[in-house]
């Protein structure tokens, strides 16, 4: 299912070369004004073929707001926005039809759809469909930056280069700021040029490459969440798994901390000018699936882009044979970098789900 | 919240030193026969004091059934189990309710139920909360081996003592029978006695150890599932954070994957006695959300157990100064170990659910 | 399925010859006391043999609560109450399991279960099922009254002796008061001995009859529920078709405005003391789903009960003929005068869901 | 919330005088054919202006579908429709801004949504919206009938002129399929002169008519629906709720059966050729919540139109003072006779929703 959330609802639709790709976001609160320059920095950090900068105003990709707002402002009823595919060309896409690629949904989705799925470009598995997940992401965050709440997230990892990790216990606004409008975003950017080397080794090989994101969410109030299945751990990985190429999800500490003893982990409480915190912050900002008001601090694993132009070995459907494939085309050699984004915003539809449940919105 | 799913619905309830906990499970096929000595074995491997063999009948912690099962057979009516609480003694929660313990709810509970959570033995949060997770998915998983799906899961590591990995493109049914009614399930069994030394010097500090948890599906048929938010990823994780202590879940190649190339990541296909296989399963026997056919595997990283005997810095809420505190009482010095047959339990109903909206149960 | 809501979360278990029925009530505020002696009155009205009189402490149907409670004050935590049965020799039902009771479930049961269902008495389809959905509505009324909603309803007729209706502009308190605590609650009392006479006169003919139930909800502010499908209007039809014996819902002038013109049945707007208001009520308090502030009014029609002692026709499952049968044992002869407390619950249920999610508690 | 269903999803979006209106159908089987030219004739049927005789091919109101299918076959991806508003102006909707028409939603919604409702033409509440749910339907109902069930509904009342109904017991097709392709049905055509009589009273008069309509459902194999609150009769009020103007359901002998004995309600069972049926139908075909195999039957009532031409007392919402109102604009004297079709579409998701649930779809 491609529809979302319990107190906010997402449906998100299209296929890659189908005449469109949108979504409706039901429940918004009603009243709220929506910049439209900031929402379409969001969606322009996305979009191929951003390296350098994000611009607000693209030339393609715009999405038409069809419902939900009037004068910039949320209604409260449905939101729709749908944006155009104009680039639907499918000649490319005759092998993918018989000849699965790897680490693709191509077979899946046939088994699934017994064979009637879209199956060009992707179809409805396309990382196109991020599109409207980010713009889903832009208008949720400004209702939640309205509220003192800031998403920000990093490129943690490209292969085995790492950016530093995000200080659990103090995020400046200023670096969430920088990361939330970047299109390389990085702590320490001095990383930039020897991850962007790799990146583009990969590509000259035809091959591709893995990367971790990290995401951080501040000014979060203590209390929200509930234990057991809604859970911010719970909302969140529902939402971040429906991002392609999403194989992992930690908090806090995570994995690592799974090797460390108790004494070692263990956030210690304080005042802190009358207000309680923790010193460190391995719980990521959630204990029993409630957030602590600490920043709740997140990472993904990010597979390598499976399409790589690389002769791999794969079957033929129709013959029921083993055989070959080459796949054509330009594919992003590391999907971390445009994930980023996307991360944020699936982060902050499930910030925005969640502060609803808690009557806050 | 702690209901869960939409195919069948969970319903888990009780507080640790309240009457009783227990669960309402609805939506099960009805005409499922159910072995009750199988299900008490799968409740014994998580109850506390079963260090070394699982036994079918315990003393206490026996589910009644209430509801649902006629002639040991299920009706199609909600089940529902209960598990009276006996040892429910309350006297040595009187500074929690004010000190609350690190990497522990109290706070966070505290909180988000304005204090009036009842907070005797971690109440709702308790991880005595999962007996009736370990119920329900002893039911769950005698219906899918019906249908040839098994589900097992081991210790993968303690600290920094490691299992063997599942080799994810051919797990044998014995394992998968050996695995699932241990109490100390490793792949290599020859790892035990060193991680149990491990345990037992955290316990004699005071101090405790986390660990990771590796569980395989097999059987599960290849379509299963949904692209974006309703995939095998998706539905797992949102069940698998609602077991205590877990901050992380990876599927088959995870965060190790994010280091890799396209082409080491990538699986191939082929045709194995006419049915289309990878060579190997860094996707977890999951592409695009949907199952491949393939095993499933995930991991997940289990905090060490948050109570400790060592005396560790807090808070007193009430008086609103820094403390101190120091955890009585006995404590599970790993909780990987006890929360293996959890993990499986959760992942059983995610495969009831997934079956059940596939319309194959 | 036996579970419902979205804000809140009911999951009702239990066949009425099992060992027990329950309920299992998720998504509770916290901190709210319960009175007791309050809620075990709202029981009494629904129970069996209360022809009279209601009163706090029955005998039997006690319910226990197992969680979620601590000092009659809610925790936040599920709250599970269970009824045992005690109640369930089954020796009379053996001409069910093959002959299947006209106008009850057991033939569709029978095929939407396979044969496996409880039918002893009902099972699930039971009128017993409604003592938890009693005991849900007696704790959320109590919500509800704290904030100034009351939920009550009347018999407002029997086969053809009606009793009058609420005037749904205005509904003293003293009314609400007195039939939410009534056993056979009429606006004009006088009619009571005619209903009672014809009541008398079915059972003794050993045949039943049908009646109808009209509810209001007053105090309800102006601005809850919305548009399409999740209107006060469809909220309250999903959860009162749950009530055994309901056939058909009307709201405000209901089928009777159907008839009428748009100026007979358009409710004028006006301010009174600053208030905006309506000078008739034909919109039952609804519009476009959502509450105007004005009383919720509406009526449900109960099927006659269908256990009559008369002889009737059916079939033999087992022996594909057509049988007669005879039913046995003591029966309500009119199902309307005990189902009030049950609609009041039901509509209390309601009432919590749609506050809740408009962020009202 | 716009929001339907579990087992398939609508969400449906638009607002009267915005860009488009539409709706996203997730969940739907793939690999189904879909006829255009009966797709367009259902949404003919409720199109304005459309007196006579519904047509295939409309000029204007064409629903363009951006995903979901492919050589008009569903793919299994969410289908969304979008249908484009030509006509919005909206010079005519000042007054309604401050003063609220009497029976419409514009003084709730004002209220829900703080004033930022999009108020133009009843904005998200306009009976215009039922056009995306007319398109779900036809849609479904393509579905359903390639498995033998078939739905139809006609014109049970206008005022207090009043159509046959159906013979519950036996529907023939061509009276389904008559009915079903209509834009002013009627079981017995002769009552149409007199109906269409009244109606344009009411229209000279300035004034409008409520009627009732009548659907049937045949076809349902028996055992679909389940008990307590996912029985039919909740499935189809929950959306039928939805449509505007609808103020009460009834099934069966509905509020007709509430005043008869049981013994007159009762359907008896019998084997008809090796089937059971019955040889009444008070039961609408629904017994327990679960289909019984038998046409299920229900009937709505639909208020006047509100929009009348009269002048009405109202208030004004920023003067806070009484007032008058003249609505203008052409308006249906009496929705009931378009409803038809929105009435079948709403019962084809209902269906559709049902039969995947059983696993059927």
């Amino acid at each position: 299912m491609s529809s979302w959330g319990n107190n906010i609802k997402l449906s998100i639709f299209g296929e890659s070369h189908g005449k469109g790709i949108g979504v409706v976001i039901d429940g918004l609160p009603a009243g709220e004004k929506i910049d439209m320059d900031a929402l379409l920095l969001q969606m322009s950090r996305r979009a191929p073929g951003r390296d350098k900068a994000a611009t607000p105003r693209l030339e393609k990709d715009q999405p038409e707001i069809l419902s939900g707002m009037l004068a910039d402002t949320t209604t409260g009823a449905p939101l729709c926005a749908v944006i155009r595919n104009t680039n639907t060309r499918s000649q490319d896409y005759g092998d993918m039809m018989t000849r699965p690629r790897p680490a693709h949904a191509d077979f899946t989705g046939y088994i699934r759809y017994s064979g009637f799925n879209d199956i060009r470009g992707g179809g409805h598995f396309s990382a196109r469909l991020t599109a409207p997940l980010v713009f889903t992401g832009a208008v949720c965050r400004q209702i939640l930056e309205r509220r003192g709440i800031k998403i920000a997230a990093h490129i943690a990892s490209v292969g085995n280069i790492y950016d530093e990790r995000f200080d659990g216990t103090y995020i400046p606004d200023e670096l969430m700021n920088r990361l939330s409008s970047s299109v390389f975003g990085l702590i320490d950017q001095s990383r930039e040029a020897g991850m962007r080397a790799l990146i583009e080794e990969c590509r000259l090989s035809g091959d591709s490459i893995g990367g971790t994101i990290e995401c951080a969410v501040t000014g979060m109030p203590a209390g929200i969440g509930s234990p057991m299945f809604y859970g911010v751990e719970n909302v969140l990985s529902s939402i971040i798994f429906g991002v392609p190429a999403v194989k992992g999800i930690e908090f806090g500490s995570g994995f690592e901390g799974s090797s460390l003893r108790g004494s070692e982990n263990n956030d210690e409480f304080f005042y802190d000018e009358g207000c309680v915190r923790t010193r460190t912050n391995n719980h990521g900002g959630i204990l029993g699936g409630i957030s602590s008001g600490m920043p709740i601090i997140f990472r993904t694993a990010m597979k390598p882009t499976p399409s790589i132009a690389l002769e791999q070995k794969t079957v033929d459907l129709k013959e029921k044979t083993d055989t070959t494939l080459a796949i054509k085309g330009r594919h992003d050699p590391c999907i971390a970098v445009r994930a980023v984004p996307v991360i944020e915003a699936a982060a902050a539809a499930a910030m925005t789900e969640l502060m609803k449940e808690a009557g806050k919105l």
